[in-house]
Protein backbone atom coordinates (compact mmCIF):
# COMPACT_ATOMS: atom_id res chain seq x y z
CA UNK A 1 0.00 0.00 0.00
CA UNK A 2 1.90 2.85 -1.37
CA UNK A 3 0.27 5.36 1.01
CA UNK A 4 1.06 3.70 3.66
CA UNK A 5 4.98 3.26 2.92
CA UNK A 6 4.81 7.02 2.16
CA UNK A 7 3.28 7.64 5.76
CA UNK A 8 5.82 5.56 7.65
CA UNK A 9 8.81 7.87 5.08
CA UNK A 10 6.93 10.89 6.58
CA UNK A 11 6.45 10.04 9.62
CA UNK A 12 8.27 6.71 11.11
CA UNK A 13 11.42 6.99 13.18
CA UNK A 14 14.16 4.53 13.28
CA UNK A 15 15.54 3.52 16.87
CA UNK A 16 18.26 0.93 17.84
CA UNK A 17 17.29 -2.69 18.66
CA UNK A 18 15.65 -2.40 15.37
CA UNK A 19 12.49 -0.62 16.52
CA UNK A 20 10.53 1.19 13.97
CA UNK A 21 8.53 3.83 16.06
CA UNK A 22 4.75 4.87 14.08
CA UNK A 23 3.35 6.23 17.44
CA UNK A 24 1.90 9.22 15.61
CA UNK A 25 -0.32 7.32 13.69
CA UNK A 26 -0.75 3.92 14.42
CA UNK A 27 -0.29 2.21 17.82
CA UNK A 28 -0.19 5.86 20.58
CA UNK A 29 -2.06 8.22 18.40
CA UNK A 30 -4.45 6.55 15.63
CA UNK A 31 -4.84 8.39 12.30
CA UNK A 32 -8.19 7.06 12.49
CA UNK A 33 -9.24 8.50 9.06
CA UNK A 34 -5.70 6.39 7.69
CA UNK A 35 -6.49 3.43 9.48
CA UNK A 36 -9.79 3.17 7.81
CA UNK A 37 -8.37 3.41 4.71
CA UNK A 38 -5.82 0.32 5.68
CA UNK A 39 -9.05 -1.55 6.54
CA UNK A 40 -10.24 -0.86 3.63
CA UNK A 41 -7.75 -2.45 1.72
CA UNK A 42 -7.66 -5.36 4.07
CA UNK A 43 -11.36 -6.14 3.15
CA UNK A 44 -9.80 -5.96 -0.82
CA UNK A 45 -7.39 -8.25 0.06
CA UNK A 46 -9.43 -10.80 1.44
CA UNK A 47 -12.78 -9.93 -0.47
CA UNK A 48 -12.83 -13.56 -2.13
CA UNK A 49 -11.84 -15.34 1.01
CA UNK A 50 -14.50 -16.88 3.17
CA UNK A 51 -13.85 -15.32 7.06
CA UNK A 52 -16.33 -15.39 9.73
CA UNK A 53 -14.62 -13.45 12.49
CA UNK A 54 -10.91 -11.48 12.80
CA UNK A 55 -9.06 -12.17 15.79
CA UNK A 56 -6.51 -9.70 17.14
CA UNK A 57 -4.26 -9.00 20.06
CA UNK A 58 -4.48 -6.04 22.59
CA UNK A 59 -3.82 -3.11 22.97
CA UNK A 60 -2.33 -1.72 19.10
CA UNK A 61 -4.11 -4.76 17.16
CA UNK A 62 -7.56 -3.24 18.37
CA UNK A 63 -7.45 0.08 16.15
CA UNK A 64 -6.68 -2.22 12.74
CA UNK A 65 -8.88 -4.66 13.57
CA UNK A 66 -11.99 -2.42 14.08
CA UNK A 67 -10.91 -0.25 10.56
CA UNK A 68 -11.15 -3.63 8.74
CA UNK A 69 -13.87 -5.47 9.96
CA UNK A 70 -15.63 -1.86 9.55
CA UNK A 71 -15.71 -2.40 5.77
CA UNK A 72 -15.88 -6.25 6.04
CA UNK A 73 -18.89 -6.12 8.25
CA UNK A 74 -17.04 -8.86 10.52
CA UNK A 75 -17.11 -9.33 14.27
CA UNK A 76 -13.96 -9.01 16.00
CA UNK A 77 -12.40 -10.67 19.08
CA UNK A 78 -9.34 -9.39 20.65
CA UNK A 79 -6.79 -11.82 22.51
CA UNK A 80 -5.76 -10.28 26.22
CA UNK A 81 -2.24 -10.34 27.49
CA UNK A 82 -1.63 -12.20 30.53
CA UNK A 83 1.28 -12.06 32.71
CA UNK A 84 0.45 -14.01 35.61
CA UNK A 85 0.06 -17.71 34.73
CA UNK A 86 -2.97 -19.22 36.56
CA UNK A 87 -5.25 -19.30 33.87
CA UNK A 88 -9.04 -19.84 33.95
CA UNK A 89 -10.42 -23.09 32.68
CA UNK A 90 -12.70 -21.42 29.99
CA UNK A 91 -10.28 -19.93 27.94
CA UNK A 92 -8.18 -20.77 25.14
CA UNK A 93 -4.66 -19.39 26.41
CA UNK A 94 -0.90 -19.49 24.55
CA UNK A 95 2.09 -18.82 25.57
CA UNK A 96 4.51 -16.04 23.86
CA UNK A 97 7.48 -14.90 23.97
CA UNK A 98 8.24 -10.91 23.41
CA UNK A 99 11.20 -9.74 21.95
CA UNK A 100 10.31 -6.03 22.13
CA UNK A 101 10.23 -6.64 26.14
CA UNK A 102 12.16 -9.68 26.79
CA UNK A 103 9.17 -10.82 28.53
CA UNK A 104 6.73 -14.00 28.46
CA UNK A 105 2.88 -13.89 28.24
CA UNK A 106 0.11 -15.44 27.93
CA UNK A 107 -2.25 -14.83 25.54
CA UNK A 108 -5.96 -15.33 26.55
CA UNK A 109 -9.22 -15.88 24.45
CA UNK A 110 -12.65 -16.78 25.86
CA UNK A 111 -14.13 -19.83 24.63
CA UNK A 112 -17.35 -18.69 23.66
CA UNK A 113 -15.97 -16.18 21.31
CA UNK A 114 -14.22 -18.69 19.14
CA UNK A 115 -15.96 -21.71 17.48
CA UNK A 116 -15.12 -24.76 15.58
CA UNK A 117 -15.25 -24.59 12.48
CA UNK A 118 -15.22 -20.54 12.15
CA UNK A 119 -12.58 -19.00 9.40
CA UNK A 120 -10.83 -16.69 11.18
CA UNK A 121 -8.68 -13.65 10.07
CA UNK A 122 -5.60 -12.85 12.07
CA UNK A 123 -4.95 -8.79 12.37
CA UNK A 124 -2.20 -7.10 13.68
CA UNK A 125 -0.05 -3.99 13.72
CA UNK A 126 3.10 -5.30 13.17
CA UNK A 127 4.99 -8.74 12.41
CA UNK A 128 8.54 -9.33 13.36
CA UNK A 129 9.41 -12.43 14.08
CA UNK A 130 6.01 -13.42 14.30
CA UNK A 131 5.53 -15.43 17.84
CA UNK A 132 2.44 -12.88 18.90
CA UNK A 133 1.13 -14.59 15.27
CA UNK A 134 1.93 -18.01 16.30
CA UNK A 135 0.33 -17.88 19.66
CA UNK A 136 -2.86 -16.32 18.16
CA UNK A 137 -3.22 -19.40 15.38
CA UNK A 138 -2.44 -21.30 18.37
CA UNK A 139 -5.72 -20.34 20.40
CA UNK A 140 -7.42 -20.26 16.49
CA UNK A 141 -6.11 -24.15 16.24
CA UNK A 142 -7.07 -24.81 19.61
CA UNK A 143 -10.72 -23.73 19.07
CA UNK A 144 -11.01 -25.86 16.11
CA UNK A 145 -11.21 -23.05 13.73
CA UNK A 146 -9.04 -22.32 10.80
CA UNK A 147 -6.51 -19.53 10.23
CA UNK A 148 -7.84 -18.18 6.68
CA UNK A 149 -5.11 -16.00 6.32
CA UNK A 150 -3.06 -13.27 8.21
CA UNK A 151 -3.25 -9.39 7.78
CA UNK A 152 -0.59 -7.13 9.21
CA UNK A 153 0.09 -3.35 8.75
CA UNK A 154 3.78 -3.04 8.51
CA UNK A 155 6.15 -6.04 8.50
CA UNK A 156 9.74 -6.27 9.21
CA UNK A 157 10.41 -8.48 6.49
CA UNK A 158 14.61 -8.29 7.35
CA UNK A 159 12.80 -10.40 10.66
CA UNK A 160 12.08 -13.35 8.61
CA UNK A 161 8.83 -13.74 10.56
CA UNK A 162 6.59 -13.35 7.61
CA UNK A 163 8.37 -15.53 4.77
CA UNK A 164 8.47 -18.01 7.54
CA UNK A 165 4.66 -17.95 7.82
CA UNK A 166 4.47 -18.01 3.83
CA UNK A 167 6.68 -20.80 3.79
CA UNK A 168 4.53 -22.76 5.88
CA UNK A 169 1.62 -21.95 3.35
CA UNK A 170 0.08 -19.62 5.38
CA UNK A 171 -1.80 -16.34 3.62
CA UNK A 172 0.07 -13.37 4.83
CA UNK A 173 -0.96 -9.77 3.22
CA UNK A 174 1.41 -7.11 4.89
CA UNK A 175 0.30 -3.45 3.63
CA UNK A 176 3.99 -2.53 3.79
CA UNK A 177 7.25 -4.53 4.13
CA UNK A 178 10.36 -3.01 5.57
CA UNK A 179 13.08 -4.46 4.06
CA UNK A 180 15.88 -2.81 5.94
CA UNK A 181 16.31 0.19 8.11
CA UNK A 182 18.91 2.53 9.18
CA UNK A 183 18.84 6.00 11.10
CA UNK A 184 18.25 8.06 7.84
CA UNK A 185 16.69 5.19 5.13
CA UNK A 186 13.84 2.72 5.26
CA UNK A 187 13.60 0.56 2.49
CA UNK A 188 10.46 -1.58 1.38
CA UNK A 189 10.06 -4.63 -0.65
CA UNK A 190 8.48 -3.94 -3.66
CA UNK A 191 4.61 -5.93 -3.60
CA UNK B 1 -29.48 4.73 22.62
CA UNK B 2 -32.71 2.86 22.81
CA UNK B 3 -30.68 0.12 20.36
CA UNK B 4 -27.56 -0.15 23.18
CA UNK B 5 -30.15 -0.42 25.54
CA UNK B 6 -31.63 -3.10 23.82
CA UNK B 7 -28.66 -5.01 23.48
CA UNK B 8 -27.37 -5.20 27.08
CA UNK B 9 -30.86 -6.64 27.86
CA UNK B 10 -30.31 -9.21 25.08
CA UNK B 11 -26.40 -9.78 25.71
CA UNK B 12 -25.49 -8.57 29.03
CA UNK B 13 -25.10 -10.51 31.84
CA UNK B 14 -24.70 -9.53 35.57
CA UNK B 15 -22.06 -10.96 38.05
CA UNK B 16 -21.91 -10.45 41.78
CA UNK B 17 -19.41 -7.11 42.50
CA UNK B 18 -21.82 -5.06 40.49
CA UNK B 19 -20.31 -6.78 37.24
CA UNK B 20 -22.27 -6.35 34.07
CA UNK B 21 -20.40 -8.65 31.42
CA UNK B 22 -21.04 -7.40 27.50
CA UNK B 23 -18.25 -8.99 26.25
CA UNK B 24 -20.12 -10.08 23.67
CA UNK B 25 -19.78 -6.76 21.84
CA UNK B 26 -17.81 -4.37 23.65
CA UNK B 27 -14.60 -5.39 25.70
CA UNK B 28 -13.48 -9.07 24.48
CA UNK B 29 -15.26 -9.77 21.57
CA UNK B 30 -16.43 -6.23 19.41
CA UNK B 31 -19.11 -6.13 17.14
CA UNK B 32 -18.07 -3.79 15.02
CA UNK B 33 -21.31 -2.82 13.17
CA UNK B 34 -22.93 -1.89 16.31
CA UNK B 35 -20.11 -0.28 17.64
CA UNK B 36 -19.73 1.86 13.95
CA UNK B 37 -23.81 2.78 15.41
CA UNK B 38 -22.55 4.23 18.50
CA UNK B 39 -19.89 5.95 17.16
CA UNK B 40 -22.01 7.79 14.88
CA UNK B 41 -24.79 8.87 18.02
CA UNK B 42 -21.40 9.96 19.98
CA UNK B 43 -20.61 12.47 17.05
CA UNK B 44 -24.00 13.44 16.96
CA UNK B 45 -24.05 14.25 20.34
CA UNK B 46 -21.35 16.43 19.81
CA UNK B 47 -21.44 17.84 16.54
CA UNK B 48 -21.60 21.31 17.46
CA UNK B 49 -18.49 20.85 20.48
CA UNK B 50 -15.46 21.96 18.96
CA UNK B 51 -13.22 19.16 19.29
CA UNK B 52 -9.30 18.50 18.20
CA UNK B 53 -8.71 15.12 19.71
CA UNK B 54 -10.43 12.12 21.29
CA UNK B 55 -8.44 10.47 24.30
CA UNK B 56 -9.21 7.04 25.45
CA UNK B 57 -7.29 4.20 27.39
CA UNK B 58 -6.25 1.01 26.33
CA UNK B 59 -7.63 -1.79 25.95
CA UNK B 60 -11.60 -1.67 25.42
CA UNK B 61 -12.12 2.58 25.11
CA UNK B 62 -9.75 1.78 22.19
CA UNK B 63 -12.71 0.12 19.54
CA UNK B 64 -15.35 2.55 20.64
CA UNK B 65 -13.07 5.48 20.29
CA UNK B 66 -11.70 4.26 16.91
CA UNK B 67 -15.91 4.16 16.13
CA UNK B 68 -16.14 7.91 17.23
CA UNK B 69 -13.13 8.98 15.59
CA UNK B 70 -14.05 7.37 12.07
CA UNK B 71 -17.26 9.71 12.13
CA UNK B 72 -15.77 12.53 13.06
CA UNK B 73 -12.45 12.54 11.48
CA UNK B 74 -10.56 13.39 14.29
CA UNK B 75 -7.50 11.58 15.73
CA UNK B 76 -6.86 8.99 18.69
CA UNK B 77 -4.82 8.82 21.39
CA UNK B 78 -5.25 5.82 23.33
CA UNK B 79 -3.79 6.50 27.06
CA UNK B 80 -0.97 3.56 28.13
CA UNK B 81 -1.72 1.33 31.43
CA UNK B 82 1.76 1.13 33.06
CA UNK B 83 2.36 -1.17 36.16
CA UNK B 84 5.36 0.36 36.87
CA UNK B 85 6.13 3.14 38.94
CA UNK B 86 9.00 4.35 36.86
CA UNK B 87 7.81 6.86 34.50
CA UNK B 88 10.02 8.27 31.65
CA UNK B 89 10.49 12.33 31.58
CA UNK B 90 8.98 12.50 28.30
CA UNK B 91 5.02 11.28 29.15
CA UNK B 92 2.13 12.69 31.28
CA UNK B 93 1.54 10.53 33.94
CA UNK B 94 -1.91 9.66 36.46
CA UNK B 95 -2.22 7.52 38.72
CA UNK B 96 -5.73 5.55 38.89
CA UNK B 97 -7.00 3.00 41.20
CA UNK B 98 -8.84 0.11 39.69
CA UNK B 99 -11.69 -1.16 41.62
CA UNK B 100 -12.39 -4.16 39.63
CA UNK B 101 -8.86 -5.40 40.56
CA UNK B 102 -8.33 -3.63 43.06
CA UNK B 103 -4.49 -2.55 41.68
CA UNK B 104 -2.68 0.60 40.85
CA UNK B 105 -1.71 1.84 37.30
CA UNK B 106 -0.27 4.80 35.81
CA UNK B 107 -2.20 6.36 33.06
CA UNK B 108 0.20 7.46 30.46
CA UNK B 109 0.18 9.82 27.43
CA UNK B 110 3.31 10.48 25.59
CA UNK B 111 3.67 14.25 25.77
CA UNK B 112 4.37 14.40 22.24
CA UNK B 113 0.64 13.86 21.46
CA UNK B 114 -1.20 16.27 23.44
CA UNK B 115 -0.47 19.70 23.29
CA UNK B 116 -1.41 23.14 24.89
CA UNK B 117 -4.77 24.70 24.05
CA UNK B 118 -5.96 21.37 22.58
CA UNK B 119 -10.39 20.55 22.96
CA UNK B 120 -10.19 16.87 24.19
CA UNK B 121 -12.87 14.80 24.17
CA UNK B 122 -12.51 11.58 26.10
CA UNK B 123 -14.20 8.09 25.23
CA UNK B 124 -13.96 5.18 26.90
CA UNK B 125 -16.29 1.73 27.09
CA UNK B 126 -17.39 2.21 30.89
CA UNK B 127 -18.11 4.52 33.56
CA UNK B 128 -18.61 3.49 37.24
CA UNK B 129 -17.02 5.19 39.96
CA UNK B 130 -14.74 7.07 36.84
CA UNK B 131 -10.91 6.89 38.38
CA UNK B 132 -9.70 6.21 35.17
CA UNK B 133 -11.48 9.33 33.41
CA UNK B 134 -9.96 11.85 36.45
CA UNK B 135 -6.81 10.41 35.54
CA UNK B 136 -7.17 11.06 31.73
CA UNK B 137 -8.86 14.55 32.73
CA UNK B 138 -5.61 14.63 34.64
CA UNK B 139 -3.35 14.05 31.43
CA UNK B 140 -5.17 16.99 29.66
CA UNK B 141 -4.95 19.62 32.41
CA UNK B 142 -1.43 18.57 32.69
CA UNK B 143 -1.17 18.83 29.09
CA UNK B 144 -2.53 23.03 28.81
CA UNK B 145 -5.33 21.33 26.72
CA UNK B 146 -9.25 21.55 28.30
CA UNK B 147 -11.61 18.49 28.16
CA UNK B 148 -14.11 19.78 26.05
CA UNK B 149 -16.84 16.25 27.32
CA UNK B 150 -16.58 12.90 27.93
CA UNK B 151 -18.41 10.13 25.99
CA UNK B 152 -19.03 6.33 27.44
CA UNK B 153 -20.62 3.29 25.97
CA UNK B 154 -22.18 2.12 29.20
CA UNK B 155 -22.36 4.21 32.57
CA UNK B 156 -23.43 2.53 36.00
CA UNK B 157 -25.34 5.36 36.98
CA UNK B 158 -25.87 3.49 40.67
CA UNK B 159 -22.13 3.98 40.98
CA UNK B 160 -22.09 7.75 41.16
CA UNK B 161 -19.41 8.84 39.45
CA UNK B 162 -21.56 10.11 36.13
CA UNK B 163 -23.33 12.30 38.41
CA UNK B 164 -19.94 13.66 40.41
CA UNK B 165 -18.62 14.78 36.93
CA UNK B 166 -21.77 16.24 35.81
CA UNK B 167 -22.06 18.28 39.27
CA UNK B 168 -18.49 20.07 38.63
CA UNK B 169 -19.80 21.38 35.29
CA UNK B 170 -18.67 18.51 32.85
CA UNK B 171 -20.50 17.25 30.09
CA UNK B 172 -20.65 13.56 30.06
CA UNK B 173 -22.73 11.50 27.76
CA UNK B 174 -23.82 7.93 28.22
CA UNK B 175 -24.87 6.12 25.38
CA UNK B 176 -26.75 3.77 28.02
CA UNK B 177 -27.09 4.59 32.18
CA UNK B 178 -27.43 1.69 34.06
CA UNK B 179 -29.50 2.58 37.42
CA UNK B 180 -30.02 -0.69 39.11
CA UNK B 181 -29.15 -4.19 37.97
CA UNK B 182 -29.98 -7.60 39.52
CA UNK B 183 -29.06 -11.06 38.28
CA UNK B 184 -32.76 -10.92 36.34
CA UNK B 185 -33.05 -7.41 35.82
CA UNK B 186 -31.12 -4.18 33.88
CA UNK B 187 -33.38 -0.65 34.88
CA UNK B 188 -32.12 1.93 32.94
CA UNK B 189 -32.04 6.08 33.50
CA UNK B 190 -34.49 7.68 31.10
CA UNK B 191 -32.72 10.07 28.67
Amino acid sequence: MKALEEKILAEGQVFPGNILKVSSFLNHQLDVDFLMLMGEEIARLYKDTKIDKILTIEASGIAIAVAAAAHMHLPVVFAKKNKTTNILADVYSSRVMSFTHNTEYQVVVSKEHLKEGENILIIDDFLAIGNALNGLMDIVSQSGGKTAGIAIAIEKGFQGGGDKLRSQGIRVESLAIVDSMTDDSVKFRPQ
